[in-house]
This record gives C-alpha cells, sequence and structure tokens, in this order.
C-alpha cells in the first residue's frame, strides 16, 4: 500500500515523517527505522497532530514487526509508543489496536497499521466535508494551532473543513492565530494555507477577542485531542479562551475531529491528563533564563461554550 | 535636578534612556541629544510605557531648547514629537505642555520638562498606593505587557501597585502574560520583578483564561495608554481580551493609571486611534515570509468589563 501524505511517507520501503520543528523554512524527511526513533519525533513535536501521531505511531510499530521484532518486544515498544504523549487520545486507540493483533503475525500488524492510516484519510475527507457544510460564502473563520494535513494522515480535522468549503467555491477568509509557544498557526497553518492559495492573515493569539469584536470573525473552528464522555473538549492550549471570547461574542464555536478523539473513559474533561512541557518552549531566548514557567500544552473548552462537535459521521 | 530612573537618566548634563528592545539580555544606554533620536527611539520601542514616552518627549525636547534651537523650531519638532506615536495620550498632554512654554525662553523649557518627570515619579507613587490597597494577601495577581519602572520615570503604574503591596508585606504571586508580539512581559516584566524579589510564573497570553479558570489568578491589573470620557481603556493589544475573560471568571479587573492618560476629547473608546505596526514583529522569522498579518498595537476594553480605574488621587 502507498503511504503517501504531507507529513509522512514510505519511500523504497522506508518510512519517513517530515520534522514539523522546522517548517516553513525548511522540508526535512526524516527516516524512522525503529519506535524510538519514532517516540523521539512525536515528543519533540517534529510530528504532531492528534490524528497524525496515531498513525505515526501504528507504522513505526510495524517496521519494528518487519524487522521480525518478537511478540513480546513489540508489545513493550507498543506500551512505549502508547505512553510517547499523554493528552492526545488516539495514540492511545491506534496503539490498543495494534496490541490486539500483535499475536497474527507479521503480515497482519502491517495491514492493521496500513488501515489505521487509511482509515484517518477517509475520516478526514468524511467530517471536512461534513463540517464545511457549517462555514458559509463570506465567512471570517477563526482557527487556532494547526489541524490540517501535517496534523492527520489526510486532509485534516478543522483546517480540513476549511478547505472543503474552499474548494466548494465559498469565498471565506481564514484567521490564523500564532498558536504560542510553538507557533503552529503561525509555522505550519499558514504554511497549509498558502500552498492551497486560501486567503488568510495572522494574528498573535491575543488578538482574537478584538478580532470577534470587530466583525471580521463570525466563526471558529478548531481541532480536538480528547473528547471526553460529556462533550468536553482537550485541544491545544488557547482553546478553552477561545471558547469563552466566542460565547461572549455570539460567533459560532465548531470542534472537528474524528471519532478516534472520543474518550469512553473520561467522564469529564477535568479527568483528561494534560500534559505540561519545557518552560524553555515559552522562555526562547527572549525572557530572563532564570524565569518560572507554566506552559501546559493543552487545555479544556467545556460542552456549554461549544456550539457543535462534528465527527466523520455526525453533528454533536 | 536629577534624571535618573530605571529607563531613563541625565548623565554629566546628557540625556541617556535605557534601549529596551535589548533587555533583558543586555543593558545599553543611548545618548539623546536632538528630538529625532528620540522619535526613532519612540518608534522602534526602546523608549516605551505611555506615561514614559511622554517625559521622554518633554525632556528630548528641552535637550533642542538646551542647544538654542529657535522658538518656531522647537515648535515644529514639539509638534514632531507629539505625533511619534498615536495611541497614548500622556504624549500629547505633555508635548501640549511643553508647548505652552515655548516662548517662555530656555530655563522655563527645562524646568517644564523637569516638572513633568517629577511629577510622574510622584502620580506613580499616589497611584502605586491607591491600587495596592485592592490587592490582598495570598493574590494571584495577573498582569499583562510592561507597567513598571521601564514604563514610566517612577515605581510604575499596575506593576507599582504591586511593587507597593509586595513591599507592604502581602504575599502575592504574579503571573505574567508574556504579551505577544515583542513580548514586554516576557521580556521587561519578568525582568523588573526578578530584580525586585517578587515571586513570578511566565505565561503565554493564550493560558490566561486556564489559569483564571483553575483558581490560581484572582486579581487582573493592567494599565492603560488612554482612557476615555465614558471609561473605556485603550491599552496593550490583549488587554480587551483580558478584561471578558476576567469578566467571564468573576475576577476582578482594576486599570491603574496617571490622570494624565484621561482624554477629555475622547469620548468613547471607538474614538481612540489604534496604531498599527509592521506585520514583521509578529513574523518574527518564524511564519512564512510573505503570510499577510494584522498587528494592532492595542485595543480597547469596554468599561462595563473594568472594575474600577485607580487614578493618583482617586478610584473611578
Amino acid at each position: 500500500m502507498t503511504i503517501d501524505s504531507l507529513a509522512i511517507r514510505r519511500r523504497d520501503g522506508v518510512l519517513e515523517v517530515l520534522d514539523q520543528t522546522l517548517l516553513p523554512g525548511e522540508e526535512r524527511w526524516v527516516a524512522v527505522r525503529d519506535s524510538a526513533t519514532m517516540i523521539m519525533l512525536i515528543q519533540r513535536l517534529s510530528v504532531r497532530g492528534a490524528p497524525l501521531i496515531g498513525v505515526a505511531a501504528a507504522l513505526a510499530l510495524a517496521v519494528e514487526a518487519e524487522n521480525n521484532v518478537g511478540k513480546g518486544a513489540l508489545r513493550h515498544k507498543a506500551h512505549e509508543l502508547r505512553n510517547a504523549r499523554p493528552t492526545a487520545v488516539n495514540l492511545m486507540h491506534a496503539m490498543d489496536r495494534m496490541i490486539r493483533v500483535l499475536g497474527q503475525g507479521k503480515a497482519a500488524i502491517v495491514a492493521e497499521a496500513e488501515a489505521i492510516y487509511d482509515e484517518d484519510v477517509n475520516l478526514c475527507r468524511d467530517m471536512a466535508e461534513r463540517a464545511a457544510a457549517f462555514l458559509n460564502e463570506g465567512d471570517g473563520v477563526l482557527t487556532h494551532c494547526n489541524t490540517g494535513g501535517l496534523a492527520t494522515a489526510g486532509v485534516g480535522t478543522a483546517l480540513g473543513a476549511i478547505r472543503a468549503a474552499w474548494e466548494s467555491g465559498k469565498k471565506i477568509h481564514v484567521y490564523v492565530d500564532e498558536t504560542r509557544p510553538l507557533l503552529q498557526g503561525a509555522r505550519l497553518t499558514a504554511w497549509e494555507l498558502a500552498k492551497l492559495g486560501i486567503p488568510h492573515t495572522l494574528i498573535c493569539d491575543n488578538m482574537a477577542a478584538n478580532l470577534m469584536r470587530s466583525g471580521k470573525v463570525n466563526q471558529v473552528i478548531v481541532g480536538a485531542d480528547r473528547i471526553a464522555l460529556n462533550g468536553d473538549v482537550a485541544n491545544k492550549v488557547g482553546t478553552y479562551g477561545l471558547s469563552v471570547l466566542a460565547h461572549h461574542h455570539k460567533v459560532p464555536f465548531t470542534v472537528v475531529a474524528p471519532s478516534t478523539t472520543l474518550d469512553p473513559d473520561c467522564p469529564s474533561g477535568s479527568e483528561i491528563p494534560i500534559e505540561e512541557r519545557n518552560g524553555e518552549e515559552v522562555r526562547a531566548g527572549k525572557a530572563p533564563a532564570s524565569v518560572n514557567v507554566w506552559n501546559p500544552a493543552f487545555d479544556v473548552a467545556p460542552r456549554e461554550l461549544i456550539t457543535r462537535i462534528v465527527l466523520e459521521d455526525r453533528v454533536l
């Protein structure tokens, strides 16, 4: 099967991922010949986006199986991959699927990983089309972080919906939150939108409220890293604030995510583990080197501030 | 008279300002021998903070008077200084005072500039003490941008209040918004707080909502660049969003500013001119070089979202 997306591919039998930390300045593909390399790439965010890390981890485990690693070692590596990052649940779902087929031999393991890849492509297409229906001609659409082809195996979640709306002929303008501290909006979403030819304007995260009040933005659309049973949504830090601001300005707030993002074991958002990352991401050589930093990578938008959650097969 | 504050001083008769664009990495003082240099320093934010730019512009005009520049040329330079930046009204007030004494000779001009400096020191002291009364033992205090000794001739406005509360023995913890795009919080406020020994934690602007929900922050305190007649407050971009978030979380939102920030000619916030700055400040070498950017330097918090405005002599 061909693996060939914006952020992950197989070339001459070698799994490769695009190092997203170098974008947009450099497009460098990195070969992944074992799961330890993939864990490192996931943890340093060279590979990121909730759906993509699930797909990438599954494909990395398949590489190990192809290298004839034994079942016990595969199980151990699967658990290491599963724990690479704590918040996005797609990774756990993908690895649980892989773990279930570990006893069925190399071909079955590879086929399962490829199925996870293939299904994500289809999930993206379906949810993008479903969510695009909520975007209208002339809309100003604010999005946060990166939820496009770099975050999934397919066209993306929220950004996939924007793309589908644009390609269906709706003239929209996208406002891109830069998404501190790692600037996934400024670096990745702006890069994708330029490639797609969709008009867009970059802002700092702290300008979103002003933009909503100005009337330039009448839609907010984001992805999700985990959705609790009660409908609370964990997503890139800043999402919760946007949900409050959208509510205050009466701007619809749409979450687009595949059903692999749902976590039936999580009753509400307060049970979702929130990864805290190194303060150096925030200091970034600008702040005093010794300054104490709080750097949660995610936050939780509560269901009452969310207008709708669009999955591949239904709208909540 | 001695001119010797954290950000502006006179040494051996030469006016000098601290180049704030280089902080916290380097403390470099720049000599200012004419008003054109001061305008350049104000426009590139080497000298910033609404009260400070008024004081600095007045002192720069005094330098021109000491150089025996004629009255007509002084008037022209005064108007150029007055127009260096559009949003903060303290600059206009200070220059209007200077323009009124241009016919009274060199000594009067220098004395007026020194009076503006001296008065700002006193205004800071008085409003810091008045506003500190609203901060309580154990508070978590969120502040935005830089409103301390680097933004005024004295102890500052909002940060002056934090300092006064701390020095009166109240144990508080300060959360510092980094304040994109130019990171006045991360670079300047964190630097000042470290010098003062006041405990603080740096966050990205998009984490403020999460912090309020967590209960770690129970006060928001900011400065102002211009206050309209109806109580609307223009301040560093991001302030409006914070006012919405504070209102949603029932966190008191305090503005601390000298009465030189009041603009009786501005009926409401919508009449306050908002400076838009170069998109390169946002791109900062990270985003695609060609990306379109919206970069307003300020926004307006409406009176209904503001708990109180503390001036040097009263609370609104």
